[in-house]
C-alpha cells in the first residue's frame, strides 16, 4: 500500500525549503503562476529575456517551461534555461500547452523534448498522446476527444522520455513508466477558470525539488493542488469566488488536510504493447 | 418592436455550441478576457506567434483583435490571422484599445480595417470618433471629449466599414448604418476595474459565430455582459469584489435574467449627412 | 513634527488631478498595476513599443518603470521614454525588480539610472544595496541577507542620483538624501501575494505628479498605500481574500482613514560616511 502520509508530508518540505522556482511561462496566467508558488510555499521568479535565464537558473531549485503564449524567442530562451537546469542538476517540469493545436506548439515541444532532460511531463490527454505520436484531437488549448488509453499512452511516453508523466482531467494520472498513480480529488469549478492547468505546473515545479524521486514529487504536488480545489470549489458560488477561495485554500492546507482527504489509487502497470 | 427574448437566448446557443475565441490581444488584460470567454460559454485560446495563428484561426470559430499593449509583431500576426479568418468565413472582432492617443496606434488600427473585412468594430466614443475621421480627444486608452453625436458617427462609420459598430459608453450604441440599438443596462463598478472594455470585446467574440447577422450578435452580446455587470455591481463593496462578483454573475446568467432586465431601444437611423 | 494631514490631503488631489500613468512594465503583475492605479485615483496606460512611448509619454504625468520581465526592446522603450519624461518635466519612477539577480537586471538599471533623471527609485533592501554597490544576496526577485545599514545605504544613493529614494519592507523608508522618513504601516499578507511591490510603484507614479516635492508625494504615496493593506489584511481570510479586499481598502481609502492610521516617523539623518 502506499503511505499517503509520506506525499502530504512533502508540503511541509516545501514550505521549509520555499524553492525558487523560474518560470519562462504564457501570458495569460503567469500572474496565477506566481501566486499559487507563493500560496503552495515557493518564491517564484519570472524571466524570460534569452540574455538572462542561464543565469537566474543559477540561482533556481527549479524551472518551470509553459509553452501557452509561445514565441521563436521564448523558445530560444527555454533551450537555454532548459540546458542550464540540466547542467545544473535541477528539475524540469514542461507544460506542452496546446500541442497538437499548431505545428509550431507541437515542433517546439518536440525539440525541448529531446535537447532537454524533462523530470516531469505534464498535459492533458490530447497534449500527451499527440506527443506520444498518438492521434489526438486537440481544440485551441483543451482536450478534445482522444481514442486511446490515456494511461498506457503515458507509460510508454514516461519510459521513453525517461520523465513522469502527468495526465490532467477528472481523474489525474501520474507514471513513470513503472509505478502510475491515479488521483480522484479535484472539482468541476477547477475547469471553469483559466490556469488551473498551468497552475497545476509551478506547484509541481515546487514540489520536485524537495524529494530525489520526481514521481513521488508529482503525485504529492498533484494531490495537494486537487485537495485545495476541492476546498474552494465547495465554498464558491461560481468561477469568480472560486479563483480566490482556491489561492485561500491552498496558503491554507496542511499535511493533515491532504492525508484525510488523498484519493491516490496505485494501479497495475499495463502490459508493454 | 424588438424581440428581447430573441436576443437572450442566443446565450443558450453560445453555450451549445462553445465557440473557440482566438485572442490576439493586450498582455495587461488578457487573463481577464480568457476568464470571461470561458464564463460567457466559449472556449479561450491565445496565440500571438506569427509562426502559427493562421493554423490556430483554422481552428477557431472567431477571432478578437485587441490592440491594447500593440507590438509591430502583433501587427503582422493581426494581419495574416485575420485575412485568414475572412479566408475561412468567420466572424472578426475589433477592439480599437486607444486609437488616436499614438500614430502607432491609430495607423495599426487603420491598417487592419483596410486590410482585414470586420465584422464588429467596438469602441469607446473617442476611439470610434478618430477612426471616423472626427477630431476626439483621446486620453491614454480612456475616452475624452467628443464633439460630434456619436451615434451617426457611428453609423457612418458601419456603412463606411460595413461592419457593426459597437460604442460602448454609460449607455452603449450598436449599429450596422442602418439599424441602431440603444441599451441602457450596466453598472457605474465597470468603469472602475481595467479590462471592462477587453472583455467586451471577447464576450462579441463569443457570440458572433452563433448568429449570421452579427449586428443581432452584437446587440444579444453586449446586453448579456452589461447585464452581468449590473448584478455584480449591485452586490459589490468595491472594485476588487466587483471584479469576481462580476464574473460570478456572467457565469450564473440565464435567458430569463436577461429577458426580465434588458433595456434595449431601437432608435431611428440619423439622417444621412 | 511633520503635518500628518498634508500627507494624507494628496490622496484627495490625486482624485481630483487624475493623473494619467504610463507604465512600461512587467507582465507579470500589469493587470495588478492598472487596477491599482484607477483605484488610487489615477488613469493607467500600458504601451511598451518603442514605435509609440514618446508619444504616450507627451499623453501622461508620469513614467513608471519597471523591469520584473525585461528584455532588450523594454529596455530600448523605456530609454526612450526616460528621455522624453524628462524632457517634458513630467517625474519617473523606476522599479529595478530583481536588480544584483542578473546582470542583465543590473546593468540595465544602472543604465536607466544614468540616463535618465528619476524622481522616484523604489526597491527593495537588496535591489536598493545592489544599486548603490553594495554586496546584496538577492533571491529572484525577493530580497535575501542585506549586511549594511539600509538607511544609510539610501540616503547615499539618494544624494548620487538626485533621487528619491524608497526602499520597502517591514518598515519602508523614504529618503531623498537630507529627509529621511519610516513608516509603520502594512500587513504581512502583503508579501504573501504577488505585485505587492510593483503596485506600490504605481501609487508613486499617481501621487508624483500632485506636488513638487518628491520626497512628499512618496511618503504620501507609501502611507496610503500600505494602510490600506492594512485594512485589507485585518479582513482577509488568505492570500486570494486579501487581494481583492486590499483593492476594495485603496478604493475606499480616504484622508481621514490616512490621518488617523499613518505611522509616519522622521529620523536623524545619517553622518555621510
Amino acid at each position: 500500500m502506499m503511505d499517503i502520509l509520506q506525499f502530504a508530508q512533502l508540503l511541509n518540505r516545501v514550505r521549509e525549503m520555499r524553492p525558487l522556482v523560474h518560470h519562462i511561462t504564457n501570458a495569460v496566467t503567469i500572474n496565477d503562476c506566481a501566486n499559487i508558488t507563493l500560496h503552495t510555499g515557493g518564491a517564484p521568479v519570472m524571466a524570460h529575456a534569452p540574455e538572462e535565464v542561464e543565469e537566474m537558473v543559477g540561482l533556481a531549485s527549479s524551472l518551470v517551461l509553459n509553452i501557452g503564449t509561445l514565441t521563436s524567442s521564448q523558445v530560444e530562451a527555454m533551450l537555454l534555461a532548459g540546458k542550464q537546469a540540466n547542467h545544473r542538476g535541477i528539475p524540469v517540469v514542461v507544460d506542452p500547452v496546446g500541442a497538437g493545436a499548431t505545428r509550431f506548439r507541437t515542433e517546439s515541444v518536440r525539440r525541448i523534448l529531446e535537447e532537454v532532460q524533462v523530470a516531469i511531463l505534464k498535459g492533458n490527454a490530447a497534449e500527451i498522446a499527440t506527443l506520444a505520436g498518438e492521434r489526438a484531437e486537440v481544440r485551441g488549448v483543451d482536450a478534445g476527444e482522444v481514442a486511446v488509453d490515456p494511461i498506457q499512452t503515458a507509460e510508454t511516453l514516461a519510459r521513453q522520455l525517461n520523465s513522469v508523466v502527468v495526465v490532467t482531467g477528472k481523474t489525474d494520472i501520474i507514471t513513470d513508466g513503472t509505478r502510475t498513480a491515479c488521483i480522484d480529488n479535484g472539482h468541476p469549478m477547477m475547469g471553469c477558470i483559466t490556469g488551473t492547468g498551468c497552475m497545476g505546473a509551478s506547484v509541481l515545479g515546487c514540489f520536485a525539488p524537495v524529494v530525489d524521486d520526481p514521481w513521488v514529487a508529482a503525485v504529492a504536488a498533484v494531490t495537494a493542488y486537487t485537495i485545495a480545489g476541492e476546498i474552494g470549489g465547495e465554498q464558491a458560488d461560481g468561477p469568480g469566488s472560486f479563483k480566490w477561495r482556491f489561492f485561500d485554500a491552498m496558503a491554507g492546507l496542511n499535511a493533515e488536510m491532504i492525508a484525510e482527504k488523498a484519493k491516490i489509487r496505485q494501479v497495475a502497470p499495463s502490459p508493454n504493447p
